[in-house]
């Protein structure tokens, strides 16, 4: 395979510092070229569909790059794997249209955020789940969930380095599902804002605890004003869980490798 | 709270060199120790129920100690959470009447082992999941699993550093449930001799891979040569998962903090 090719990626993100390049080499992207172009045998390019903060995790990131050294399905596949770091790997490789786009043709995210609700933090999930130690009222989250659908501008919500040119993002489902002693809130938009996803938990937990009603939720939209709203939760349990793709480019179904009880209980992953 | 106190502990196994104290103190029974002696005020002996090796979790382990001072519970329990480092917390503490031993009173320990099936290696549960990258054959794997039920000789499955008396082990329950792409393997037996369980999860795996037939662990466990066997499987997917006492000691409730799908699936977790 050579031309423009497409993986799908998981990894941990608290073993990297986000997903952009950054100068040390300890971005997601830097393992990733650097494993790549020694197989392509020359240097790699990728563009990524969500660029993940620091501690963000992801299911089914999804990235392009173009190669012009031939190379079989299984080089892109394992041979990537067995020169990544343990905490990163290549999920699927396909070979794809030039016209395809990782960022650019994606249709929606899906992101998934786990927090465990118990008086002791987590040890074994540690990194891998928020945590909130007092407990949550789950239906007052459904009801403050509830304003923050449909298309908005989220600047209450998005966070002071945000580049994107508009503020405007349709959020077309958010759901808060419980499962014993976590909570699984799913977020499905066009695209997200940065630190959008974390500072619509914050304003859920804030709910959840009895801190703010859930009409307050409605307020802090329409205010427009990231002053308003609650601290950025931890990024601690958020996954990039899924990259919606028209069917015409052809990629492989998303996968979901996390073992939780409560994977596509919100109803995202199995649409996707 | 002072005189016999019993903990509850959930590790991640791949933070330590391993339950048992050594002298370079990375242990988690080192951490432990130290966390309670600051909050004692004076030097803690532990008595483990299962002593777990390097890189093998816990969600339920169970240790007990004696304390001459007298301290809150929320002492014995976010204190020493406060003290211990991100991968190990105490999930519940409890005083106890001096006859109870976490180590002899212990009636039953179980094991889960979780192992991915998928041709790609895990990144995002890497060290938290066994991997098996061709696919098994979970019929000839229950099947297999039913010749090792029962009170046997457990010689063939025994590591050579093994200090236990006797050979013999009565293995309760061993279910192989499959979820999507992983096999759990739920083991519950009066108690394990050392590396038991990795030994029975790499001769299952040999015969969920074709290597062997099932009627070929019946002939492993007869022969009572450990050099008859599968290698040791990888600590990476094995959790002790509860340890069961006599309710006359009023401990509390074994939890599952693992978030996973198939928590309790084998029907062990419930019945604790």
């Amino acid at each position: 395979m050579a031309g423009r090719i497409a993986l799908g990626l998981e990894y941990d993100g608290r073993l990297f510092c986000g997903w952009q390049t950054q100068p040390g080499g300890c971005a997601v992207q830097d393992a990733l070229e650097a494993a790549l172009a020694e197989v392509h045998g020359a240097p790699v390019s990728t563009i990524v569909a969500g660029r993940t903060d620091a501690g963000v995790h992801a299911l089914n990131q999804v990235v392009h790059f173009d190669a012009v050294n031939d190379r079989p399905e299984s080089a892109w596949l394992r041979g990537t794997n067995a020169l990544l770091p343990p905490g990163v790997a290549v999920v699927w490789a396909k070979q794809v249209s030039e016209e395809f786009n990782a960022r650019y043709a994606a249709l929606e995210r899906a992101y998934r955020y786990v927090l465990l609700n118990h008086p002791v933090r987590p040890a074994l999930l540690a990194g891998k789940v928020g945590w909130v130690h007092a407990p949550l009222d789950q239906a007052n989250m459904v009801e403050a969930a509830a304003h923050l659908l449909g298309e908005h501008d989220f600047s209450a919500f998005r966070a002071a380095e945000c580049q994107a040119k508009s503020p405007v993002r349709q959020l077309r489902e958010l759901n808060v599902v419980r499962h014993g002693d976590f909570f699984v809130l799913e977020f499905r938009a066009n695209a997200f804002l940065h630190h959008q996803v974390r500072n619509m938990v914050g304003a859920l937990v804030w709910v959840g605890l009895g801190r703010r009603s859930p009409a307050w939720v409605k307020e802090v939209l329409e205010s427009r004003d990231r002053s308003q709203a609650a601290a950025t939760f931890a990024a601690d349990g958020l996954y990039l869980s899924a990259v919606r793709y028209d069917p015409k480019w052809g990629l492989p179904a998303t996968v979901d490798r996390s073992g939780w009880a409560f994977a596509g209980a919100a109803g995202i992953m199995p649409s996707f």
